[in-house]
């Protein structure tokens, strides 16, 4: 039972007749081989394959530097202890029978300035070299970076073969590569429920091996806040689900640690003023608002609360936080929230009355608070992300002299290009995580309880689920965003790059994996090496059989991500298409 | 960041001023200790919680009998050492400081008719009590299955108590239960994509927790055919994903038995003649249009191919079948499916068009299959169960006669109650698996390849997301589905039950609890208890916290159930619901 795919099958009609070459499947990749996100340049000229000898070994150069490096270390053996132990069978292997060429040894790493940071717009670029004939490979990158990145390339260049089992690698492969966008990241809530480290780590994981570089932690939110910070601990022994449910800032070390080992950004998020019910908790005179019922106008959802801006002892706590997370957290980018400004919360405070009765508006209101932290953060050197509100929010907004677009990034989320496009128009630089299509929570239904919508006998296709931001967004959707759309080349220089989004009121780690891949996987190579083929055409149909090898790989590695297709699919190419 | 709850917040004005009593939570149960599903009758007067004793037993009485009985021995030792082992803190403990009883050391559990087979019908009522002062719990039941429903209630009555780590029981509570509808079942199917044995009896282990009593193993289909069948072993030796990817008839017997020690039924689904191109690789003469590009109108979804009903081979292949089937699974209905049979796929037959030229009809065509296939299936003592479709298909269905309503039971799914009026008015059986309420894949998105329908920069906010029953059913939507609805008392009996069913297209063992759990638990509780209060009035306000419970025990037991909401709403009563 499986039921017409389309509500009509009317609209059907208009393939029908479109090809009847039943028996040619159109061509699902370009290489043999499947390296997800795509390398730029990757060629294969005489197919072979090397088994992977038992003693294979890394070489670094320079060694001395490299060996030494905190961060590549233990990249590199990761690297070579998944290899050595690595057991995916492709479900069609890249090759029927490739000739066996010499056993590859080793690899040679060489890395020209082993000493630059990770931060944004870092060199990734990488080259990798696995010749058909002497048995060493060669892997060659500007930073430490860039050659994490060409070691999960090698990783995915290597399978087991199904006829002897015999592990095998890519060999007469050059690979030259280097991102299309400098900030390609993961957001994760882990307020709205909790996530265990371990959960946090095998995310980060998954981020790397995608590619990726950022992942955009946000922390704290009306729900619960569960960062032990030193300065202000009540935070979260009032604030957290529970002891077993905190963040302590060893934990954060870890976290912090593990990613700069996988060339993984951690941007820390402290939503404030807004989504800050939670610290009421600990701090109840300076939240406005606070554990009031949200459907009475107070806020978006469940967990009211606001943090008082024209109260002195807020900036007293919020100051705590900023230098207690910016001194956590080594990456230059601080995101500091400021979306979604609940009007009604702030006026049933008896301060803020006065101030709107004196004239006062809560835009100026939002503007002091903005005033008396944005300098702050640039002064602890760190450049300032906020959310799109913050300068587009119809009812509380500041003036762009607030947030200076040298020391302030904005995060869009609304109005898909629109807003992305009004933001580079401004001057400002800009992540792009639409809703539209970023947004991987969204079409999971409502939520909320005591919801006498659902009780309705009738049908309810076609109907809004209840999700705010329905329908559920498919990898295909979050492949073919052009996160540039409508943008002059100037414009599209400020587009830093994109982050899909997973707000946690419906996930936990039961499902953290399926709901971030593989659809995280689709904008990884859209913004790592664009979703066109040269000719300029989307290359989404092609994707999908290499998308689906990919998520067999992450299976693998232990990323419970979630299924695309019936296998059946992958081994009849083009006749799960919706046109050949 | 979540944004508005509501695409639009005017909607959101409706409810604004039903209530400003923020600080007065609605009653979350009536009980201060949840059961899922709810009892019929749970009474708990003079609430005291007894430690388990660590030399805790399970008396039988009728000892000899059911000390012998196959299937309830492993369930008592099963629950027995779930019960010693348990380890569940409710995030909300039952009741804040209940007066400690005497340990529990026993249960005696008395069987009246311990013979009784696992059948349609069979009688699952029971009684339990806890005292609250001698340490003997006695559950009483007419049968063993209706004993196993009560075991299952006793380990939800247990808890780790977060004061003193102590296993306490709930004492001084009296259970007397029994389900409203004698059919409660699961569908899985195991074609569109693979799930080994230990996904299936993790499955049938989390129907049984929810006292539900029916898996349906929708066995094959067009994408793969994982069946080992004696009679006819190269359907599965050419028509399954590999040889890894096979149910044995030991993996049969191995699922059937562990189903019948938790007092659930297995009924296997071999649907026919549609959904059979998995058939051709073994048998391709018999089937029409075999692996043929399924958008020319072949097929609803990729994966064409019919049994072509006029060929006498044909019958060699279904006999074997039937009949291997009928041997492999005890239990009374057997599945013939029968559903979503394309015309374009038959008249792509020589045969079939010969037939059709000769005055034939397609629903003539059906009916010979039907006709040699229905009289094997009632004379091996099975009841047949088939979808709708075949009576009533607009384009392909048979005449009533072809399908007696003392041989045949139908599986509705298509237009909620308008349906299952239909069927029963037709004095037929029915089970309820509406898709608008009851289908758990829905709302996933469209999961076919090369679907430019995502190639576009707009917003997707209200579209269909391109799921055929878009959108995502909730759990409060299944929840509050009356299977019954508008009909009569007569009628309302022919109503056996439902099932949830959960088709594999974007689902297979890595996702599989989380698209299953907490929503079938939501059906389970409305048909053993209903989904209406005392006072008729719907209970899926007061059901929310409840279900949140058991969702957590269900984690616990190794089940990954998604979260509902976040942890926040279960100790903040009332706050997450959208009306207080």
């Amino acid at each position: 039972m499986v039921h017409s795919y389309y509500p009509s099958f009317s609209l059907l009609l208009l393939f029908l007749f479109l090809s009847h070459s039943q028996s040619l499947p159109i061509p699902t990749t370009s290489h043999p081989i499947n390296v997800w996100p795509k390398p730029v340049n990757l060629s294969w000229p005489s197919p072979m394959a090397a088994p992977l000898s038992p003693s294979f070994q890394i070489l670094l150069s320079p060694a001395p530097l490299l060996r030494l490096h905190p961060h590549l270390r233990p990249a590199v053996s990761r690297c070579s202890r998944r290899l050595l132990s690595l057991r995916h069978r492709p479900i069609v292997a890249p090759s029927a029978d490739l000739p066996l060429s010499p056993p590859l040894r080793s690899l040679l790493l060489s890395v020209a300035d082993p000493s630059a940071p990770l931060r944004h717009g870092v060199d990734e670029s990488y080259s990798l070299r696995i010749p058909s004939s002497a048995g060493t490979a060669h892997l060659d990158s500007r930073t430490v970076w860039g050659a994490m990145r060409g070691l999960e390339t090698l990783l995915q260049l290597s399978w087991v073969r199904d006829r002897d089992a015999v592990l095998v690698v890519a060999a007469g492969v050059r690979v030259s590569d280097a991102p299309l966008f400098p900030h390609r990241g993961v957001l994760l809530d882990t307020s709205r429920n909790y996530y265990p480290v371990r959960d946090l780590l095998r995310t980060v994981d998954a981020v790397a091996a995608n590619k990726l570089n950022v992942f955009h932690w946000h922390l704290t939110d009306a729900q619960s806040f569960p960062l032990e910070l030193p300065s202000a601990p009540e935070l979260a022994e009032r604030g957290s689900y529970g002891p077993g449910m905190r963040y302590t800032p060893s934990d954060v070390a870890a976290v912090v640690d593990y990613a700069m080992s996988h060339g993984v950004r951690v941007v820390p998020e402290i939503d404030t003023p807004g989504h800050t019910g939670s610290w009421s908790e600990a701090y109840p005179d300076i939240i406005t608002c606070a554990n009031m019922f949200w459907a009475d106008g107070l806020a978006a959802e469940p967990g009211t609360g606001q943090l008082n801006p024209l109260k002195p002892q807020t900036y007293h706590v919020v100051d705590s936080v900023i230098r207690d997370v910016v001194s956590l957290f080594p990456e230059n980018f601080y995101h500091a929230g400021a979306d979604e400004i609940n009007p009604n919360c702030w006026k049933t405070d008896p301060t803020i009355q006065d101030f709107l009765a004196e004239g006062g508006t809560l835009s100026q209101a939002l503007e002091t608070f903005v005033n008396k932290t944005h300098p702050l953060i640039v002064s602890l050197n760190r450049t300032a992300v906020y959310w799109e509100d913050v300068l587009l929010s119809p009812s509380v907004r500041v003036a762009p002299s607030a947030v200076p677009t040298e020391t302030t990034i904005l995060q869009t989320w609304n109005n898909g290009p629109n807003n992305t496009r009004l933001l580079v128009r401004a001057g400002y630089r800009v992540i792009v995580s639409s809703a539209d299509f970023y947004y991987l929570d969204c079409g999971h239904g409502g939520w909320v309880g005591n919801d006498s919508r659902y009780d309705r006998p009738g049908s309810d296709t076609g109907t809004d689920g209840g999700s705010w931001c329905d329908p559920f967004k498919t990898w295909q959707r979050v492949y073919d965003y052009d996160i540039t759309y409508g943008l002059g080349d100037e414009e599209a220089r400020l587009v830093l790059g994109g982050e899909v989004a997973l707000w946690s009121e419906q996930s936990d780690p039961t499902v953290l994996d399926a709901r971030l891949w593989p659809r995280a996987s689709a904008m990884a190579e859209a913004l790592w090496s664009g979703n066109r083929d040269g000719s300029g055409r989307k290359r989404y149909a092609e994707a999908t059989d290499r998308l689906m090898d990919w998520r067999e790989r992450m299976v693998g590695r232990g990323i419970n991500a979630e299924p695309m297709q019936p296998r059946w699919c992958r081994t009849h190419p083009g006749m799960c298409n919706l046109v050949q």
